[in-house]
């Protein structure tokens, strides 16, 4: 009898502690959230990363201020620890600004903007040569050579407006960004140009990172607007022959030396256990990189200022890291990755958040079922913020080069709404103005929230 | 045995139909999102209504415009039958615009923008009275006479950011627009300056619907924005005495005859069960009343022409109605409820979407318990395009009026994200260009799919 009114005491308790432990969580992460959202310093430090310095192309001046302005910026919330980490990033200047034109039968010339894709060799003054456009890159890939030899490739394949998570549409595009250099280059093409990867109709071409393959000639590429490519397949199909001339002077430079910018809540009880969450410091050279990934930085950031702010004793040590170098090389992903791993140090679980300011809608978990379930876990005590989302899913670009040095350890992405994403991704509206302050407080409270959700719950 | 087996049977066999209509209308749904995502006419129609029309108060001219124009955009997507519907709605007009001046102790005048409240009596040419700031309603109401009389009430209550659902904190403010005219009048305040409700620091004063009491003076009512209402309550206490200068001639005209528009789909088995879904095809008078309520009345006729244009064939008569008179008065609604019941209709729904053009979120229903439950029903169809809430909660304005005069009806209500709602609501920035399409799109989508599972479910 004893012993089972002893069991129902015990049950009773841990009970009522668990239901005690909910509530605190619960009203801690309401305090989060209050003070993101009528304090907080996310939309001031965002205006300043953009404002201040600006677009932060890996191996620019910016890129150099930007790291400068962060290691202040985090010694200014007096984290326990604030230190630069070395990174050898590629260093890819655009030059002048670009110059397109194309003509048809009349011979008259048509200016039209456009961007050199990241990594592109220059043309070495003006070149020219006819237009041949695809629809697809497949359609490429089954060209004949004798039809494009000596030409300039057109890729026109829009992303899939259909698909409801747009990352999904980009993905679809994205080989034809990274490899119609090469596609083209293999049939003798003298240049290519692509539609930009973007769900809307606009005016601003966007940029990103390309490939070369060992072994197979490099040649220009370039990014039009989705507006302007939709206008010249429709040109191109009127004419005998549609010329299109190019000139642009970027170049690859020496690689740079530069930093990861990483600041420290040490642990309680384990503090050589490591918690990393972050995003990328550097962004392409066109609008300011706000939501890719100024937001992204700016939410670690505040999480890790919120929680210090409001007194959190983590039971592990909590990480913030701006990486550096993301859009072109991941040097400061892997670089991280490496002296992590060479350290000899124990990293138990990464965030990153790197896919725009927008209002929340969840985590994602590459690892196993069990990790899975335990930010399933999570849920009912931020469905009150409206993140329902909570699903398998990609890490981050920058987190994922710790998979390759710690087995097992689970990788989880910030979520938020993403369909208004690649109307400014990469291209010169990804500015301060295009991000609203409620929402990337929202994110910023939710990532502080999860970060301490999973520092309780590893 | 044979009756165990014929049960067996019965268990399966619906079990299958019931997956085989759960894949249908998973198919069904698709393709309604396909063909809005793709197809679709939602933002074109937006742009025509915001562009080609304007902002639209009741008895303005841009308000008969809008009736002309939504009875020809439904005749040429051909539904079953598209009518208007008299109305009798208020007809005030802003006139002049206004201009505001305060100063302090140096006497030097700063010029202020303002907007008057919707239904304010207009100044009589310029008024001047000393300045009284309070920093909320319940400050105001707890005044002194003396300490208000002859002098203009300033109420400079913030919406409280921390509310996650922007509506609510709209709702903690609403009384602050509609009766400050009347609590300051009591004490004899000879004007009155409200900050304006929106939750984001910027330049541009809002308006919207305010009231006067029979038997208390009216007063003229103006509203500054939340930028200059944070720098006027600063600038107050710096000075002895601050004097504020108003000059206003808006006025009530007399009552103008205007109309709902109506168009439907005749259902095939109960053609007299009507099912309605609309917004309010009315705004304010400025900015083009593109999210307040274009959205709405976009996301309802994108609805119909969706499910017509994919051969859907209703079971209930599908109604969309443009609601005329929402902002400052709601006829519409009024009207049509009456008129229903007048006619001896059978409703047995109602739907609207007047939150809004932003990501789907979900639908609230302020019915039953089992009228909730139907709805969560639906959602597993719908998580698939992130609609995630299905909640207990408000219908809309327009529908309201049905609750009095058919029992028991429910009435649903569009919920799309809310965050940045109130960056736009009654401000000059409610223009189509802060719409963006592909949330627009899924907007009208989830309605769409939303008024089939209502068909096939009641």
């Amino acid at each position: 009898m004893q012993r089972t009114l002893f069991f129902l005491f015990l049950v009773l308790f841990t009970h009522l502690s668990q239901s005690q432990e909910y509530t605190s969580d619960s009203v801690f992460i309401r305090t989060l959230f209050d003070e993101s959202l009528t304090q907080g310093k996310a939309y001031e430090d965002l205006r300043s990363l953009c404002k201040d310095i600006g677009a932060r192309l890996s191996g620019s001046a910016e890129a150099a201020m930007a790291v400068e302005w962060s290691k202040q910026k985090m010694e200014s919330y007096g984290f326990d620890r604030v230190y630069l980490q070395k990174v050898m990033v590629p260093h890819w200047e655009r030059g002048t600004k670009e110059a397109g034109w194309f003509k048809g039968n009349d011979q008259q010339l048509h200016k039209i903007p456009l961007l050199a894709l990241g990594g592109s060799i220059g043309t070495n003054g003006l070149i020219e040569g006819e237009l041949v456009l695809f629809h697809s890159r497949e359609e490429l890939l089954a060209a004949k050579r004798k039809d494009i030899e000596g030409k300039i490739v057109f890729v026109n394949q829009p992303m899939d407006s259909k698909l409801i998570t747009t990352f999904n549409a980009y993905g679809g595009c994205y080989p034809i960004r990274g490899y119609s250099a090469i596609d083209a280059s293999k049939l003798g093409a003298k240049a290519v140009i692509i539609r930009s990867l973007s769900l809307s109709n606009h005016p601003h071409p966007h940029t990103g990172t390309m490939q070369y393959e060992e072994g197979v000639e490099k040649i220009p590429a370039a990014a039009i607007s989705t507006q302007d490519a939709d206008m010249l397949a429709e040109f191109i199909l009127d004419q005998k022959k549609t010329i299109f001339l190019l000139d642009m002077n970027c170049q690859q430079l020496e690689d740079k030396l530069s930093y990861n910018v990483i600041g420290e809540l040490q642990g309680i009880t384990s503090p050589e256990q490591i918690i990393t969450f972050g995003g990328h410091l550097d962004s392409w050279d066109v609008g300011e990189g706000a939501h890719d990934d100024g937001a992204g930085v700016i939410h670690s950031l505040e999480s890790l200022r919120l929680l210090k702010e409001l007194d959190y004793r983590p039971q592990h040590t909590l990480r913030v890291v701006f990486f550096m170098n993301e859009e072109n090389g991941n040097m400061g992903g892997k670089t991280y990755a490496k002296q992590a791993k060479l350290n000899g140090e124990q990293h138990i679980a990464a965030v990153e958040s790197d896919r725009g300011g927008f209002s929340p809608r969840g985590f994602s978990c590459d690892g196993t079922a069990d990790q899975l379930e335990m930010i399933k876990g999570f849920k009912d005590l931020l469905l009150p913020y409206e993140l329902h989302k909570f699903e398998k899913g990609y890490g981050g670009v920058d987190i994922g080069p710790l998979k390759d040095e710690f087995e097992g350890i689970p990788l989880f992405g910030f979520v938020p709404d993403s369909q208004r994403y690649f109307d400014f991704h990469h291209n010169e509206n990804d500015v301060f103005e295009n991000v609203n302050k409620r929402e990337l407080e929202l994110g910023a409270a939710s990532m502080a929230a999860f970060i301490f959700l999973l520092d309780k719950s590893l």
